[in-house]
């Protein structure tokens, strides 16, 4: 155990060199596809893993490019490359211990954030050299440790695949930033006979290390999507009365959508994140873009929100005789986690070293695509949770100098083993 | 031709006292009917005077029954009344001469205005006695000078049917104000085979007394109209979420009707004049109201105004799930008076010693109904025109101290018969 | 006891045939006045019972003068109608039993709503015959039950002020609805010694009559305000230059109201209830007024919401150039019942024959200003609390089939008097 | 003559292949320097020919530095770019005949547009190869053949410096695109003494070549500014409380701007061109621009307009709570031509054979900051005109086709000579 421990922290010290944002996963990818074939799992990748039409969200092609060509640089085989290139990254592996059990499912999330790291005298990537080597980009939520965990738990199901029984799938997903990538594994199917589904985070809320929260709550549904407006220019001064302005139209969106209004049963939100609008000062602006996201404290509230704000926008671009497109490019409903399962994490870590307390619940307050899986594994019958791993956090999720307490890999990873052992 | 003019200023006086607003001029025209009895015309009034479901902007139900029981009051007899009511006002006199002539049409626009008359010592209608006795109405516009010209014109005609030709229709227009009442009358075919048509407008511009202006130029098209949008209450603080908001959605509306861009072609405008929306404080508001213009140099520009509008409103409601509805309260199409006609009113009236200068043409800067014959009368073949008769101006038109010059009448009335006599 | 009842009972029904709207209340405070001055107290009214500048929202000079007048046909004498009047309405009664204890102020609230009850056959208060003879106003929220529950209180203490100790304050508080009047008696200093702080409702939830909630939570502070905005009159055609548009900027503040942002901390809410702009389709709006109110879940949260709407209301009208003016109408803090009076609540009533079930707490979720003397007492080292006495609510309060269940009457009067019967 | 009309026409076409857009022109200043130097004119750059802090929408940083090197490769000694750098671009030559005489001053503006010239067989730069060398710049407006006919005016002075008297400055100004260049100029005190002034235009209006207007009328005046609004970043979905939104307030801004009214007196106009905001979908906006310009048909009329417009984005970025700043990024004002000059420009052309017809006036309807000299030059006593050379324009100005009609240089050389020669 104290190997696997230590295989943790050194992947995850590697993956924490090389973030990439979601859907440009090529190095990372592959790194992982490296420490998997070490392992009996079978490995799938590119439109093996996942349904590509499925996709939320997927970068530029620029952007997709740059960083295919930072991984064929970085030494990753053109080939594999070929295989997940354009945005087809992430990995499942998948393992039948041949013997009667439960289909167990495992999912961790893989991708980095724009962020820039930190590099002061007390951030520990920093002064201990593991910082990312890629500028502009962070593992700044924690995803570096998911990954190692996951690697961790397939190494062992792969030693004791004799002592366990059952099928075994984990998933390396790609994008769970703007809640992006779960969908597409969902619909390849991986889940159709899933009897459980675990994901899990670090972090999230401080407490001291070795506490676990066995189900997850408040998982805020939430939906991310583009509008694009399309007008008409012309010259501001000469002939104003030929144009469709569509900033005009934009503004008249972004104040009408704020005004959805509050809903009795719970938490909403709405945000226009961005507006870009107009070529030229004196030419009537005749295209304009609008990143938004709505929330919601179950799916119902959050599609209250996005079916009134759709609503909005298409109206709002007509009152400007303009088109309006909508473009999901993220989504994750609410989901809640099976309360049965609670007892059997519980029972399973009872013993364990590394864990001092087992909450029932503790609450997300945020958005996560793991929900797509949960809701997915419980709607065909089978039972979902989604642990939490706190620590004691210096700095919150998404900040250039976030760090996890390293510590947090050996109670995620024998808290997994455990409840491994126990299923049945 | 004293008698006359004499004749003209006691009846504009007596006029002067009984204002009532457009559709209600219920006193006004039993008066002209009584006058216009003492000639040779024809009388025409109620359904037999104007198309009754062409009329825009009738007042309220309450509006109509209080002026048609003023009237009553005031001695109307009931079964004439019965027939111009409700809101069928106005009269049209009609006179063939048996003689081979042209068909010479005449206008006087009758309605007053729903201002309150000043009552100082410089307000000659006060201090003369002879001010309005319908508080709250007011001729503040000259119609009753109109009327009074109107009356002399028929008067002569009668008199000297003899050495007159052709056919001479007079019409008594009600609501001018607001371009509500043209349409009725044009509608019910008075203009059919018009050659010659006529109105005219003391005062507009301050000038010399005796001036006159043979042609009006620059009448801007109108269009005036109610939008009214229906949405859903609910409590504003305990079920904020099934309200469809009519304040929001009407505050969206004005704000982007004010950014219909101006136009290359020439000026145009929009007012949303007033706004009423809800009914509580703690409600959202499920009704909204607004009053609206739109006016432009040509008919085209207004139409380019109101169609932009029309977009607008109906978009602008279902951007909050509401339904909106627009009612056309008044309208009026630009128009441009004949100027083969100047010559000939030159001419005629080159010994008149009422006028001291006969001007081409007068910037009119403003709406005007009468437009909507003159349209109709020169699509057919027919020539118009609209006449100015400034005189010097104390205060503007609509003023609650407005008073014209009386001698303007002893103008307008000579012009007009010199004018019909040199007719052919 | 009985006999208490039945008084309860009957002076429910003779006020809920006077219903009157807040600081209207002349008639209601007559007939208290009568009732109380069958009793032991000192009853105090006009410039003794509350001050005058502190009331808040009072209606305009002809509602006040129409009520009076009412009052006066209703047979209240004239010396006493002209010391409530203009809107000094409400009454409270003091008695001091000259024995050691506690000083004990109870509150009832007594004014009616602007609604006009219903007449069908399922309406008791239609067939019984006893049915608002206001036309328009209505006892549609329980406070002619509240009124007749005070009278009958202040009677039981006036009979047996032998067995009691300590001074009482009864403050039957005009203007509840709009949280307008409790400021005024508050400011008035009745309060200044309280140690226990007593007011109800009826209804609210619907539960078996015979439920009593012995606290209530989750009162929404809330402020009600109007804004009026003063810009500058033009013709919209002629002269669009010279206008202020009140209009245009009534719109854009209520747009923007409206994007306020939701808070972290809990439940707020905005609502700009009416909007009343402009006087004539062609001329730019000079004035608007606007009726809107705030609430949030804690006073916290309401002044986040009107701090914001201040500064959105003051820049608003500055952007077109008007000036803007908020006149506060109501206020309501949040407030928290004294948890330590559950026990007392329910000791002293644990053998009360009409009461079947009493809760530690329910949730109001709604605004009601007797928070601001709940907030007065705790401050000054007093107890408060609010009692619910709920019973199965057919139509909700406000609704014009409101009706209370009778009995509910005899829980609420038997509830105080025991608690009365234990207050140290 | 001829000579110098070849001349004219090769220097235009070398110009037109090195386009660069205002306050970059350090090739275009360069290339002229070296044909300038050629005469007898006294040369000023940089410092010397410019108040530095005058200049208005100098372009960033980076574009500077690219241009900058550009010119370097080109060629630019580097001691000469460093003179004229950063953005201190333009050449002002001066000539003293030592005679008696009066001042005269020309200006030629010398800048490039952001337009990437088109390549079709058509386009006669493209099929004679003298099409733009710098991708994405071009001379689309003209201004290549204003330098020509600049140099080859300096150059018939130099050459006839005995035939000709008193002084002579001629100005070739950067950045007249936006309006930006003339105030640094004019600061600069060139105008000081100004007997007459001339500027000019090639196009404009399709007319055949070899008409010449003496004088233009209807330049817009306008305001050109940039706003900047600042607020405060939050994490939308946990601590929307916490954000000033930048977004909504220029929302907001937008709207409002455009419902500035119209004006009696003529021609407004104003343009939001571009809206940037925010910085990701879940964040609340804290920074926003907007690219803004205001004209007129007077400097009155720009005024209220731009005016108005402070008004409204200082009060909306508060509603907001956030700050704005406003930068001015160019400016012109309306200005008149003297209209006795052109008895004198009509006289002297009288026998100008590749002259056919001399209009009077010919209206501009755009802006041209000219405008900034001629009232400058008029406020002191001076007299002051733009002419225009129209020509049969295919394709209007700034199209990617744009071209002139080479002829046309001939015509405005000869004029220019003509008139010299005939000022006393």
């Amino acid at each position: 155990m104290e190997d696997l421990i230590k295989f943790s922290k050194e992947n995850r010290k590697e993956f924490h060199q090389v973030p990439e944002i979601g859907f440009t996963e090529y190095i990372t990818t592959y790194l992982i596809y490296e420490k998997i074939s070490q392992t009996k799992f079978d490995i799938f990748i590119g439109d093996d893993a996942l349904s590509t039409e499925d996709r939320l969200g997927i970068p530029s092609h620029d952007i997709l490019e740059k960083s295919y060509k930072r991984a064929l640089n970085y030494g990753v085989p053109k080939d594999f490359l070929n295989k997940i290139h354009p945005g087809k990254t992430g990995l499942v592996a998948k393992l039948d211990t041949k013997k009667s059990g439960p289909h167990t499912v495992l999912r961790f999330d893989i991708d980095g954030l724009p962020i820039e790291e930190n590099e002061s005298q007390t951030h520990i990537p920093f002064t201990e050299k593991f910082i990312s080597k890629h500028k502009g980009e962070m593992h700044a939520c924690g995803h570096d440790a998911h990954i190692a965990i996951g690697i961790s738990i397939a190494t062992y199901i792969s030693q004791h695949i004799n002592e366990l029984c059952g099928k075994y799938t984990i998933i390396f997903q790609s994008a769970e930033e703007g809640v992006r990538g779960a969908k597409c594994y969902t619909k390849k199917g991986w889940l159709s006979d899933a009897d459980y589904f675990f994901s899990s985070h670090v972090g999230i809320v401080s407490e001291k290390v070795g506490t676990v929260a066995a189900t997850t709550s408040n998982f805020l549904a939430s939906s991310k999507f583009d509008v694009e407006l399309y007008g008409k220019s012309s010259h501001a001064a000469a002939n104003p009365q030929d144009g469709l302005n569509t900033l005009l139209a934009a503004s008249t969106i972004a104040l009408s959508l704020n005004g959805i209004p509050q809903h009795r049963d719970g938490l909403t939100r709405l945000n226009v994140g961005t507006l870009h609008a107009g070529q030229g000062r004196n030419i009537i602006p005749d295209y304009a873009k609008l990143e938004c996201e709505t929330r919601g404290a179950t799916s119902e509230l959050n599609n209250f929100m996005f079916n009134r704000a759709k609503e909005i926008i298409e109206h709002g671009a007509k009152m400007y005789g303009c088109d309006s497109k909508i473009t999901i490019q993220g989504h994750a409903p609410s989901a809640s986690c099976s309360k049965e399962m609670i007892q059997m994490i519980k029972e399973s870590n009872k013993d364990n070293k590394n864990v001092i307390n087992i909450i029932d619940e503790i609450a997300m307050d945020a958005s996560e695509d793991a929900t797509v899986y949960m809701n997915e594994v419980q709607d065909k019958g089978g039972k979902a949770t989604y642990l939490l791993f706190p620590y004691e956090l210096k700095y919150g999720h998404h900040h250039p100098q976030f760090d996890i307490d390293e510590s947090v890999l050996s109670v995620a990873v024998t808290t997994f083993i455990n409840i491994l052992n126990n299923l049945k």
